[in-house]
């Protein structure tokens, strides 16, 4: 009688669809998906439905309030909150902890329940904001997204993960909390800027090089019609990016309880070229950079041929990606590498860096050359000089 | 391509321990609990202990930050956090959003990372408190609780949930966050007053009722021997209680993603008495006579014998516990029964309410019949004046 055992399991399912055009009249899945899951959880009762909008979506798409009241007006047994709320988009959303009062200011003044949904739409950061707000009213009410970014629909939007930034300090503050769906809508991606429209790539780039060598080829064969803006292609690396994600959060760890973190290929410099550019570099442009070092390390610590580096490089490049700023070759590469520090600690547990053993392959590593990352950037740094020319 | 399906289930386990005196220095079970921790996660680091201790229990046992300090002087591996944190007991310090902030600028402070631990030694308010801040720093520190209360050894303090009160909701904020380890130390118990001796047991009388006659007839057979402190029946009392809830956990929806809560037998009234009393009537007391009056509702209902309902109230009334509060009969019933409404809106969904088909036997009814409540209410107002004869 001195030791009780606890152990259970929590399941979770959600559906990742991808569309055009959402709240298109004819354009049916948003509404079957919640006569659905309202026949899942066999209700009769009122469901509520509050929309929060990343003010950024809201200037290039003005009649979106509109369209989503005019979208929701028949169906049985929901009610759409009056007007949605509209955020700040960008990391400025995340910065701000009177963003999370009014989120759940609004759960508390509408009666959102466990049972009710809050939807975002957005781009990543408009969505870890409110997937927190979500995860922690009511200990959880049900959370939808709906990522309008390239970054937030093949990676971030897809996920597990909220959080906001506290005390300066990225994402310290959040939770594990999977969404109960995620839609895709294409048709937000034209909107996007040239800038945001390439960032999200990165991810993309990122997983193919350490989970699936005919991704990358893709990638490589399609770089040019991407940068072009295709729309088709861009729609299959969404979907397989997405797909490549799901996978490795539903096989793995979840949670994140061990120290594992093979998805931050290229995380480590990418993170702290944020900060060091004080955010001026956006995060996918900032991925490419860490890819680009953490491939030519993996290069020069012989794990691949010079020719597979080569390409990685190349394929950045013709994306529009820049491989260096000067912020990485800093005080000696001295700022850069306390960014190996700060990743361990917030990963906590040992270091643990991904690396190449090939194209499609990672490696996990605990500890980095201090030299080899200096020919690395300097490497970089040479590769920009020979552009300028 | 135009739909993916996510699923995965999140494995958690966590050990319940029993013992006494948990920092005597030849009682091994957390420092041993720590090394074996430690082993499974394969890691050579220095994991850091942070300890928040509740001021009440501080005040009782004024050497215990210092027989921490000297019970984990010599473990391998692990830094006990200079000086523990204190904070106020009791619902006060659920209402305080400063006190979240400073534990987790405390988590930044001391770099209390994913591998570490905070633990909180204290009431269910403090666990509760604790256990939110630990669940989003970080997006989840590891969580050690040593609850210092009959509640909270047999009741929450091993359950998954924690929270915070905001805008005077309580509650309103939290996340289902399943500790790394409990450790319940009877020998907190010997200090605590009579009320909160007796508090906790409503939650094991509430137990037994809806699940197990067999522990319902050994609090009748002890009921005595409890009130009078019998450190032994306590210990019995603290052991299947929190197993009975740990095996509900377990063995149902341990995140609440439905809407059924079995185990708020008896809390529908009880939460409202709290509000409407101010909160002077603690939870274990407001509990007691939201059991006496479900009790009461399931004999009128023609659900239970007269006997059986007799028998509950007796043996709440040899505890000492208050079977009615003049806050039940105010405004007619009709403050009180706005708590059927409330109870609803906290779990979303379908109102259900568990009442008892037997002693040792809940059932779930979705709705309940106000001339019932109110001959219940009269009837426990009868009982006091008979009690005052």
């Amino acid at each position: 009688m001195n030791q009780l055992e606890q152990s259970f399991s929590v399941p979770f399912t959600y559906t990742v669809s991808f569309t055009e055009h959402l709240f298109a009249s004819d354009n049916t899945l948003f509404r079957d998906w919640l006569t659905q899951s309202a026949r899942r959880s066999g209700t009769q009762l009122t469901r509520k439905l509050l929309f929060v909008i990343d003010s950024g979506v809201l200037a290039a798409h003005p009649t979106l309030p509109a369209n989503i009241q005019t979208y929701f007006a028949d169906v049985p047994g929901l009610r759409v909150v009056d007007e949605p709320m509209v955020v700040p988009g960008g990391e400025l959303a995340k910065n701000s902890p009177e963003l999370v009062d009014q989120l759940i200011d609004a759960v508390d003044r509408y009666g959102i329940d466990r049972h009710s949904y809050i939807a975002a739409i957005g781009g990543g950061a408009v969505l870890d904001l409110v997937g927190y707000a979500a995860a922690i009213a009511h200990r959880g009410v049900r959370h939808i997204r709906i990522p309008t970014t390239v970054l937030s629909q093949n990676d971030s939007g897809v996920g597990v993960k909220n959080g906001v930034n506290w005390g300066g300090k990225k994402n310290f503050v959040g939770t594990f909390a999977p969404p109960v769906a995620v839609f895709n809508d294409a048709a937000f991606l034209g909107t996007l800027d040239d800038r945001d429209w390439r960032s999200g790539i990165s991810e993309a780039i990122k997983v193919a090089l350490i989970k699936d060598r005919p991704f990358f080829e893709w990638l490589d064969t399609n770089a040019d019609a991407l940068a072009n803006r295709d729309a088709e292609a861009m729609s299959y690396l969404v979907y397989r990016c997405a797909q490549l994600h799901m996978q490795h959060i539903a096989g793995g760890d979840p949670f994140e309880m061990g120290s594992a973190r093979p998805l931050d290929f290229g995380h480590w410099a990418a993170h702290k070229l944020e900060y060091l550019t004080d955010f001026s570099v956006r995060h996918g442009e900032a991925v490419a950079i860490g890819i680009a070092l953490d491939t030519v390390y993996s290069q020069l610590a012989g794990r691949i041929t010079a020719t597979d580096a080569d390409r990685v490089l190349s394929v950045l490049q013709r994306l529009g990606f820049d491989l260096f700023h000067p912020a990485l070759a800093e005080n000696g590469g001295e700022n850069l590498r306390r960014g190996l520090t700060e990743f361990q600690e917030h990963l906590g547990g040992e270091l643990t860096i991904t690396l190449l053993d090939a194209l499609g392959q990672g490696v996990e590593v605990h500890e980095m050359d201090t030299a080899l990352i200096q020919q690395a950037i300097e490497k970089l740094e040479n590769t920009l000089m020979h552009n300028a020319h």
